[in-house]
């Protein structure tokens, strides 16, 4: 065993991974729907249209909306995502779920247990996502070639340092790393995550 | 000189330090107002009334609230906090500052010099307040004593680790220390950075 050559090449990998900028992708309050929810919120006969492509490959933001509902407010107008998800999934900061009367948890994408329910309305009917709102976690989300680039894999755990030369620097703890196919280069924060560091979309930040 | 003597008495500082519990004070978005304002948008025969005592000795959150308007939303109902102050200032997040179509500077309290323009409405009468909304530095508050037995004054720098045990710990840098025999020992931040780090009012954060 080398310990002097394992902490080097250590200290040089984080050396190198610090020097990569990584791009910001703020998630704003959205709405991912089923199939099922899709089609009584919209009808069976129509398909949701795209209204831009998001950086993630094959992902787009619609030019459909929804308005939701809790037990203290109402906000309208909320971009849907597709393609369409097994389950329904909103996604909310925490200040939006203040504003609606929710305290949803923070979760993964996908990780619906325990997450709080919620009334859609769209132009055909409403539903009740029953365990439909959570508050997304931050994570980096990477390519297999730049995980591989920077030693890094799924399940990972990195710390990031935002708002570099802004009011409002700050590190973030505890970043999950996720590397797929699907994946491209980018931090995901939510819309509080971002204004607490003073960042806006495509701002760079770095692992530290 | 003895170096080794610095550093051995700089860490056990620094670990000292790091064991205090900080009390976090959230500044939700609120109003100070000159006495001219307030006579204008209240009357001069009325005087503030106290809804509640603030931690920061002499200072109260008053019953009265106000309108507050930009280009593009207006917010009801925002509170006042007396007393008087020499000029009007409107603190609020930039997820407020954002809905009201402003784009206010980060700036400590009074540093109102290129602070965004607002527009206030009372019972008795509007104004606008031209160098009026700033988005408030978060900064550390001790009193003197408290500043003497953690070794930090007015004008230094430290970092505060939030949100440890939280699904959303996070570490801010470059937070201002204020020492004045009219604070207690607080940290303040606005809401936005409340949420990003998952902190509620009088949860315990730690100079790090």
């Amino acid at each position: 065993m080398d310990l002097a050559g394992d902490i080097a090449r250590d200290v040089l990998e984080r050396i190198r991974r610090s020097k990569v900028a990584v791009p910001v992708g703020i998630s704003s309050k959205h709405v991912h729907l089923s199939a099922q929810h899709w089609d009584l919120l919209f009808g069976r006969d129509v398909k949701p249209t795209s209204l831009r492509q998001l950086r993630q490959p094959g992902y787009f933001a619609c030019h459909e909306t929804v308005d939701i509902e809790g037990p203290k407010g109402r906000i309208n107008g909320v971009r849907l995502i597709a393609p369409h998800r097994p389950a329904t999934q909103v996604e909310l900061s925490r200040s939006d779920a203040f504003a609606l009367g929710l305290k949803p948890p923070v979760a993964g994408s996908g990780k619906l247990g325990g997450a709080a329910p919620i009334k859609i309305y769209g132009p055909k009917g409403s539903v009740e996502a029953k365990e439909g709102v959570i508050i997304p976690m931050r994570h980096l989300h990477l390519s297999p070639d730049e995980g591989k680039a920077l030693g890094l894999k799924t399940g990972d755990v990195v710390r990031m340092r935002a708002g570099l030369g802004g009011p409002r620097e700050l590190v973030f703890e505890q970043v999950l790393v996720r590397v797929s196919p699907e994946f491209a280069l980018e931090f995901h924060v939510d819309s509080d995550e971002a204004n607490a560091a003073w960042l806006k979309n495509g701002d760079f930040v770095h692992i530290t």
